[in-house]
């Protein structure tokens, strides 16, 4: 029998609740929650993996995640649940009024997951587990030895098999990437997410000309010798002040700085990585993993062990993580309020800098090479060449012999940058080598989300600024718990943001942030 | 299909693999992988569970413990599985000759898990599962009010179950409380283990009466103040002196030390506790649980992810921990060899005590109340209270509400002490609260199996206490690897004793090995 707790209702947060009026409606539910319930652990396997796990039990821990995972499959494409599925959708279309909004999403994302566990068959599956696995070994090889032809032949066949991915999933799709990029960003149509990244390029690529032609923003003082502990030691600090809850989370230290839902809204953990001689590198990824927490943590608690209790979207994701590194956590308000934290922990040289030269060496904007290191402004032109390239990759309107001079004239044309190898142009991320192609428009969809939900936070407290500058923060967590986070999967990314913003995506705001915060920033 | 690696086969260890010549028992053998697997990451969940888990996660961690156990349960049940052990045992009779003694184990483990899992009936476990919970809580309510009373009919009622489980096991068992020590013991006679124990006691009784009357050996140098992370630093170091790998598992802290095996022999990890007051409780724990380690990173690779790919039974596994905690641990040749090291830790007091001095205070006795907290004279009589007492319990011949009178006459006449609470009594420890009715003789059991084991291995290396005193410990672990370790489940513990020793349980050489021990300490 299911035990689901209601959260207390306001006018400003109704309550969210599972009716479940049918006896197929509580079977999904149940079968659904195993489900739930196994890819928590299946994420305790990763995490543990990461951050615990003594290296000679990399080859076991690969087994058992295997079997989770086999296990899991089953589960999700078992015939009892398709035919649980069917039931459900036929009491819904017969009686919607008498069921909640909860209760259609939970049919909706059991549909979702039952179709691509049974959609795809097992000799395609088989086939992509080790095209991606000899991929990602192979990239690894080409990219020390900067020599992209040892990977070529390999993304051949990854992008063969994602044009087929597609084709399973969805054999009446006109076009196979939106297919891919569906299954990151449910709901969002495809023609929306080029529009708008197109008109972020449109304005992006003139206003880093200006940016580029002006005086550069000095942030020598950055790099230095900050030792690995103090760094920590600051970073727990900044996690307690920007609402992190260690009852329900810890922060451990990764090869990559991450965040991991392990039973949320109760278990939510970061890590981060440490580089002695970059001050601000750790803290800014520290303040992005414990958004991407915040929102795992405001999920609803009835929502908990179902299948709608975790982020709705790849690109809502990626916002919460956005606003708390970069429109909160660059901004001259927040740091205001916190900069006596910073210079108590390296008085040296922080106790000599003024503050508003930190806020600027902290948005200081360079035409890079590498996508993780790259600021504000530039971060979406790396996303859109990727994306521009998996589009092209996918519909065969480029091959792949042909990457290296694509990669490098766009970041010339886009971000005036040359990479000198492909280890550092199109070989810097591992997206591709292990089958993400869809995905990294959901980044730029996640700054696009991150400035407009901003501007709706800004109208309900527009004495925002005042309050982050007096050291205030939880109550944007609470705006957006109330608004965003506990809604979990309820609402599809682009629908939330309707309720939220009252409008879909629209890049005019983060295009409106960007020009302002650089004009100025640079004195344009 | 199944990956089967060999060891390189010599004559002291022959190799060990699985034939497999028929389809069913292959089918066995990757349907009992999964359940290996799956009981790995059982394991994971509870480590995480008692060393890193932030607390909030107790509630939903707890929930996804039972999905899991549910999930393992079904194929533990599955009707497919006894079908196949069926088929499989049936192709064992008709063709011995043509299968291995793994083949062997393998059939005959998965028909002991199968027969667990399918002969306890729903209701049964769901009662069960609800009176060992509670029973768990109103004993440490009990424990904390010290009043037996809030905790006795929780007991009347597990006790109750018991009789019940024995009976839904083996419905033609004379003995049930034999059922119940089977599951932790198999294939060892309830007689067998009774008459053992019973020259323990004869045995021990008198001896402890003329240590009592003795001079009582001072340790008083081993209380002080040791600062936590010294002695971590120390426990790190002498489980690398005893061949302990980092990179196969690790240490951590937890409320009660204990060995987890999450992908044994690959992933065997230890966790201990710190008294700041006393320098050599965490050490001898640390030994203790490194013994556990040993066992489990000792097992053959060919039994890797099978269900033989574990310690044979709960005696066996405690006389490898009782091993390097007393055996080793507290012997004055490992400290010739390694005194040193404890004096580099703490030059106060040690670089002022004599080796002799600190192996005597090792080795004091003292009739005490607590068993976690016993010497290795006396240990085994606050066990054999337990047995005593529980077999009883299950019989019938004793009521729950006499438990208090029981318990402590036979301290006082054991022990010569008489606890001043039934917390300090009867309540001390978790055992029976959480079901656990059987398990205690197999701690003794330990003891005679780790006395028996050592005069194999004095035989086998006569050298031993020059080359331990040498600082040498390598050669008595791959002694134990070559002999106990390497066969994980495939013989069952007394069987196993028989290969090694060439005799079954002998009490004779714990009794022979503490007379001469504490008639040397005692100077009797």
């Amino acid at each position: 029998m299911a035990t689901i707790t209601p959260t207390k209702a306001t006018k400003a947060t109704p309550a969210i609740a599972f009716n479940l009026k049918t006896a197929t409606l509580r079977t999904l539910f149940e079968m659904t929650r195993t489900i739930a319930d196994l890819d928590a652990i299946r994420a305790l396997l990763d995490w543990d993996q990461q951050t615990q796990m003594p290296l000679g039990a990399n080859g076991v821990r690969g087994e058992q995640i295997a079997t989770l995972e086999t296990v899991l499959h089953a589960h999700k494409a078992a015939p009892a649940l398709g035919k649980a599925i069917a039931k459900a959708e036929a009491a819904l279309a017969a009686h919607p009024e008498r069921f909640s909004d909860a209760d259609r999403a939970l049919v909706r994302e059991a549909r979702r997951s039952h179709a691509e566990a049974t959609k795809l068959p097992e000799h395609f599956v088989r086939d992509y587990a080790v095209a991606t696995s000899v991929g990602w070994e192979h990239w690894q090889a080409a990219r020390t030895a900067q020599d992209f032809s040892l990977f070529a032949s390999d993304l051949e066949r990854i992008v063969d098999l994602q044009r087929q991915k597609a084709q399973y999933l969805d054999p009446a799709a006109k076009v196979p990437y939106a297919v891919l990029f569906d299954t990151f960003e449910p709901g969002m149509d495809l023609a929306t997410c080029e529009q708008a990244l197109d008109q972020l390029r449109q304005a992006t690529v003139p206003l880093l000309k200006r940016v580029q032609a002006a005086q550069q923003v000095d942030n020598g003082f950055l790099q230095g010798t900050f030792p690995h502990d103090q760094q920590m030691a600051l970073s727990r600090r900044i996690l307690a002040i920007i609402g992190y809850d260690f009852d329900h989370g810890r922060l451990d230290l990764a090869a990559h700085p991450f965040m991991t839902g392990l039973g949320s809204p109760d278990d939510d953990r970061l890590t981060t990585r440490v580089d002695e001689h970059d001050v601000v590198s750790c803290q800014m990824s520290v303040m992005h993993e414990c958004g991407h927490a915040h929102y795992e943590l405001g999920i609803d608690p009835a929502l908990k062990r179902t299948i709608l209790g975790g982020g709705t979207s790849s690109g809502i994701h990626e916002s919460q993580s956005r606003t708390w590194e970069n429109i909160i956590g660059r901004s001259a308000a927040f740091w205001q309020g916190q900069y006596h934290v910073l210079q108590d922990a390296f008085p040296t040289p922080f106790k000599q800098v003024p503050l508003a030269d930190f806020v600027r060496a902290l948005n200081r904007v360079e035409g890079s090479l590498i996508r993780v290191e790259a600021d504000e402004l530039t971060y979406n032109l790396h996303i859109i060449i990727r994306f521009e390239i998996e589009k092209d990759l996918i519909a065969g309107k480029i091959a792949v012999r042909d990457l290296p001079g694509i990669w490098n004239q766009k970041y010339y044309d886009y971000l005036g940058v040359t990479p000198p190898n492909d280890s550092v142009g199109l070989m810097q991320d591992v997206h591709w080598s292990a089958g993400l192609f869809g995905y990294f428009p959901t980044y730029s969809l996640g700054n696009c989300y991150a400035a407009q939900f901003a501007a709706t936070l800004r109208q309900a407290h527009p004495d925002m600024d005042a309050r982050l500058a007096q050291g205030e923060t939880g109550f944007i967590r609470e705006w957006q718990r109330d608004t965003i986070h506990r809604w979990g999967s309820i609402y599809q990314g682009d629908d939330l943001c309707r309720r939220v913003t009252g409008e879909g995506l629209n890049p005019a705001h983060l295009i409106a942030y960007l020009t302002e915060k650089f004009t100025r920033v640079y004195g344009l």
